[in-house]
């Protein structure tokens, strides 16, 4: 279908100001925050903006019918390439379809509508004293949908999870146009073991089955308090066994967050007045719950801590709270400082590893960095993991470009040598599939299996999660 | 495929004692704990304990080249049929295979076998200070296979979730013999987004698209302190309303629980010297965590309730906490004793509503009953809508045979009216199908597209889950 004629396709099921389709407006929706956008742009052939579920599904039964790929995006801070047209088609812009539908506070759920910004669910809730746990770093841009695409996460997944363990339901477009509604069509239980859990199938399968339109989220009470340890380590090895030896010791803490000596100089350069130690590691244990129980826990923490730990320092006064997270808050800024001609780059970002491997890990990526001249800042959710690195390089220099690619697909192998998964809670989308083999192995043929069900004729945003067929030797 | 061939086929792939085929032996395998069971037994042509991936894959390969039904089962304490050959074919008994392959501390993940009774997974992870924290009602009987293949939960599900929330990762054997590995096929990691979320699709399956052979679970540190609550109400409608205004004040307790008075009226005459307080509900607020918060929370829950209960008990000393639990702990057995001739069947027993619906909910149950004839024992997990009804009946009175059915499929029709489900956590085998369509609509299209594609003979588990097709309008 040529362009025109896809345009005036649109534009009988959808209003003008709902259909883009010049070059100078496609031009934004043909990146995303990860470096390989920065490589190669991915214009779409239109951009639509539905706003109810029956445009949602009237524009899919179009695309159906000829065979044209359609890409769900919400704010585009992903770093993966998830949203962008990769394959041409249709971006189907779902974030500035952002109502909160209704606050149940009564059932402890909120229903929503995709393009909802993060952050302003949670202020809507907190007026209501509940929340939904799930804290991306993007959190102030970041749509519901997206985190429902990506199964995102945050600081607080260590007790907490990941978005998917509070999804109680959603509403998918089909890639055919038909509509359904999983975890009971009528439901507002919150346990439901009833028919197989498509939900739970939908949430982090970033598009590729179809467009979520509308979600059912369990909300929690929100804690009344909270406290944070900062424990400063002479020896990385130390800061991992510490958080086993707190995990030991029957405390989970909401959150526990690595700053290495790469991240802890990136921090003291860009902010010198925050002043952080030098040290081969920072720990920073956040603690949420009722006032006692925080206090409780803030001085077993400390107790079990600075028996590996040169010093640690407990608060619970949130001028003091901010002023300790301070570094960590301003780690991903601080990064591309390290160097002044430096950007940081979002590729290899997002490995997760088994706890008792991060020092090794955060080791080897060093060496690995070091191998390929490029400076790398780590930091990350150790609590579970969840190892961010930051490469730092001059986007100008075309052999830095190169290194980094070679340092970051390394980065990937090195992810699932130890044991670990090359993504925590940044999603595939086209940059981490050609590691699905190596990953899943023959568990790869179920997820094709599943998806060439549901979307015989492979519209559903082409191009992410899965490798293309035969490419299965690729690791 | 005869029974005699079957059998012999099955003699070159297992060892002699782990077929079994003899009509005595096939009878302990043609009934589970649900009523349908007592009313129809369901023969499988054999019996077969695999203790190895490979048997397993060498009895699907089997049953797959003739077209056989397989039938997953665990201890047999399901109460939907679900582990019974209904039609025909093999059982395949998971229970004798219960091998806890490694507690990885470090990691704080436990690899199992399916048979491996729960009870005696959390003996052995309570030495390491860990636990699984789902705990159903039969946890001295059932399987870590059979909670998986059920999604199950108990009491504790308010603040931990359901059996989903903690599987890592699976080995499943797909129904034609080949064996693929959920999660990461070498993965340790805890947080993990990478590819299509198989796991979650294979829980809560009931054996429908494969058979699960090892289980990668997550395991959270036990908590040290306790607490209960006990709340008496003289009006029912008082009761939901304080769960309620606790989850508002900020408190997620581990369990809530409920018994109305037929709860306390069967309890008081099993056993009078219990002795609970005559009155419309009485609610047990189970707390966990840490000594300081748990006892801040049960001053706060009992600031609370005490607005509108009657009397609140708050303990923590061990003693005091059991002598409360046991009119909970006893109302299963207890219900049958409503009546000197009575059987406690179980139909209808586990529905899950609407938080808000629950008063509503048990006042229809009671009318219902009353319409009927059928004397019913109400409880359950109010904390997240999960209503447990124990009919009560003379399994040898016709009449009344035949009013519990009609009474228990009106309690089914009522989960669904009043926008809950019918089942929270027991699953739905092959006593619940029947109701898919009016609780997941086109989604239960959706469903057989996954099963059919990956179960193309359809020998995985037939006649669970999902209703015949073309029986979409029965409800």
């Amino acid at each position: 279908m040529n362009q025109i004629f896809l345009t005036e396709s649109l534009l009988k099921i959808l209003s003008p100001e709902q259909v883009l389709s010049d070059e100078f407006d496609l031009k934004f929706y043909s990146y995303d925050s990860s470096f390989q956008a920065k490589l190669n742009r991915y214009f779409p052939d239109a951009v639509v903006f539905p706003r109810s579920t029956e445009e949602v599904a009237a524009v899919m039964r179009l695309a159906y019918e000829h065979g044209i790929p359609v890409t769900p995006r919400g704010a585009g801070t992903g770093e993966t390439c998830g949203c962008l047209a990769v394959e041409g088609g249709l971006v189907m812009d779902l974030s500035t379809w952002d109502t909160i539908e209704e606050v149940d506070t009564a059932n402890m759920q909120v229903f929503v509508r995709p393009g909802v910004v993060h952050a302003n669910l949670n202020n809507h809730l907190a007026s209501y004293g509940l929340f939904f746990p799930p804290d991306p770093g993007s959190s102030r841009m970041c749509t519901v949908g997206g985190m429902v695409a990506n199964n995102s996460s945050g600081l607080r997944a260590v007790k907490y999870g990941t978005t998917e363990q509070y999804i109680l339901g959603l509403e998918v477009v089909l890639p055919n146009g038909e509509v359904v509604i999983t975890g009971g069509q009528k439901s507002r239980a919150i346990k439901n073991v009833s028919g197989l859990n498509l939900t739970k199938l939908f949430v982090g399968s970033e598009g590729i089955l179809g467009i979520v339109t509308k979600i059912r989220l369990r909300v929690w009470p929100k804690p009344k308090s909270r406290g944070l340890a900062m424990a400063v380590f002479d020896n990385l090895e130390q800061a991992p066994q510490s958080v086993l030896d707190v995990y030991q010791g029957g405390i989970l803490p909401s959150g526990i967050e690595i700053l290495d000596d790469s991240a802890i100089k990136a921090i003291n350069m860009y902010k010198p007045e925050i002043n952080l130690p030098n040290a081969e590691a920072i720990l920073l244990f956040e603690v949420d719950g009722n006032p006692a129980g925080v206090e409780w826990e803030g001085q077993q923490i400390k107790e079990i801590v600075s028996r590996r730990a040169v010093s640690v320092e407990w608060a619970t006064e949130p001028n003091r709270i901010n002023s300790l997270w301070q570094g960590r808050s301003v780690v991903a800024t601080a990064a591309a400082r390290v160097r002044p001609d430096g950007s940081r780059i979002f590729a290899g970002e997002d490995i997760s590893v088994p706890l008792n491997r991060v020092t090794e890990c955060l080791r080897r990526i060093k060496e690995l960095a070091a191998q390929h001249g490029i400076a790398v800042v780590n930091y990350g959710h150790i609590g579970d993991g969840n190892v961010h690195t930051a490469p730092v390089i001059n986007m100008d220099n075309q052999a830095e470009v190169e290194q980094v690619q070679k340092l970051t697909d390394a980065i990937h192998r090195l992810a699932v040598e130890l044991g670990g998964a090359t993504t925590g809670e940044h999603g595939v989308g086209a940059v981490r599939s050609r590691y699905a083999p190596a990953e899943h192995g023959r568990a790869l043929n179920v997820m094709r299996m599943i998806k060439s069900v549901l979307d015989p004729k492979g519209i559903m945003n082409p191009g992410k999660l899965l490798p293309p067929e035969g490419d299965d030797s690729q690791c």
